[in-house]
């Protein structure tokens, strides 16, 4: 991926060093690549948006958890484009400062989605409470900094390992298939390898089967739907957006014409983005 | 509601007294109904499965955020029916221990869902700490048990009231248009008025226009769909299950023949319960 880099190749994730986002983001563009820790995903697109970052890598949607919502809102919200897609295997582990015991643990800090992707680990451990922190990474470094010797964190083995701390418990997930995908953004529409897949988002006008018939846009011209998920309209209860992922892009003429018809029975339609899809993704719509 | 009511007249929700869902139960049921606080979801689908509780009442959306994704999965994975529906208009409220003032609050808890329906007024708060509890009106009995003096709740009015405790700042939400929909569970599908609305999960069989083809099923027969999210399959990254809210029920003959019609076409297919719609909910697709 590096040839088609620019100059500025400074990519923007959330979380602290050794956040999953920041691995993913090595994986994707090479180990040489600088990454920029932000504390929250609003700081990930103002540093994209402010030219701070060339790139930012986004969780999107975890296979065991489902969507990021925030992520998927933000999408929306700012005018970046999304120019890649790349897929993380998760591995979670529980961590602690050296020398601590699983026997000496009252606490267990991590991101919501880690302590979700734990549950039955986690309630089959007595008496042990989980506390929901900004990132898996951080909460590593948090305990570390505070020198915390009944608290122990959910997160990567390259944290445990660069921060020097202990495993007490490998690989915790409840459910081994744990894959993350990603979304990298920038302010242009940058090509990142050969797109073939399309990310548009649209709310549709108030007439009877809207969604079928939205929906037929894409089946009439036998273009693979990848994903759909509602969210909903802030302000206006019970109206939603749709997000939806199509194989193809605007090149081909069929994409053209979707895109097109799809205009004529929606309010509101926004491509977020053509890119090369990832290797994990299946078809299954 | 009272008259159709069981003798065993508990009803289970999560959170302490006067956490949202338990002002909607007694919205619902009436006043006198006696309610069964819970730490968690679990709890609440176990003491309804269990006969502690006669019914058990869960937020299942927000017209702000979104779903609440735990309680979708546990409907699919707990042989519980959905018999009823209640909407609630959400208020939050900055609250905090008798006589402390706003400049004086370090940290923020409250639930996920109200921390995040009040994102904006938060960011306005420089250097205040936002922290995830279990509860929203749970984390204001926190703060007075731990005679907190520079943490504040956001919760209800009514457990500001309660408790004894201060309102710093009124309706801090972001969009006024907050409401809250609760879907009521018990263990058989008792009728609590007459059912005009349905919700089913399925999974579909791998085939190309898989979910096109299953809402052509409601499409063709002109059966409006009210709501329609999708969910990871655990153990099956990038498979989805689709959950789907119609008007009408198993009573109707085009209902039944739709039912049949799904069938055909998924791999799994169950049905939530058929109920008595609350009156927020608009039909929209």
């Amino acid at each position: 991926m590096a040839s088609t880099m620019q100059n500025n190749s400074m990519v923007a994730f959330q979380g602290d060093h050794y956040a999953f986002s920041e691995i993913a983001a090595k994986n994707y563009f090479g180990e040489e690549i600088e990454c920029l820790p932000c504390k929250t995903f609003e700081r990930v697109f103002a540093a994209v948006e402010g030219g701070e970052a060339a790139f930012g890598i986004i969780p999107v949607e975890n296979s065991l958890t489902g969507s990021i919502h925030r992520n998927i809102d933000l999408l929306l919200e700012k005018d970046l484009h999304i120019v890649g897609e790349t897929f993380l295997r998760i591995e979670q582990h529980l961590i602690a400062a050296r020398g601590v015991q699983l026997k000496d643990i009252k606490t267990v800090y991590s991101h919501p989605q880690a302590l979700e992707q734990c549950r039955n680990f986690l309630s089959k451990l007595d008496g042990i409470e989980s506390v929901a922190s900004y990132d898996t990474a951080g909460s590593a470094k948090m305990i570390l900094d505070k020198n915390l010797r009944d608290a122990a964190a959910i997160a990567s083995r390259r944290a445990a390992e660069d921060y020097g701390m202990d495993i007490l418990c490998e690989e915790i997930e409840d459910i081994p298939e744990n894959f993350t995908r990603f979304h990298i953004i920038a302010r242009e529409a940058v090509k990142l390898g050969e797109p073939d897949k399309t990310s548009v988002v649209f709310s549709m006008k108030n007439i009877p089967g809207a969604l079928f018939k939205s929906l037929s846009v894409f089946a009439l011209r036998d273009i693979d739907l990848l994903k759909i998920e509602s969210r909903p309209l802030r302000g206006r209860p019970w109206a939603y957006f749709f997000y939806l992922d199509f194989q193809g892009h605007p090149g081909e003429e069929r994409c053209i014409n979707a895109i097109r018809h799809l205009q004529e029975i929606t309010s509101y339609l926004k491509v977020l983005g053509s890119y090369k899809s990832g290797q994990q993704q299946k078809t299954l719509m």
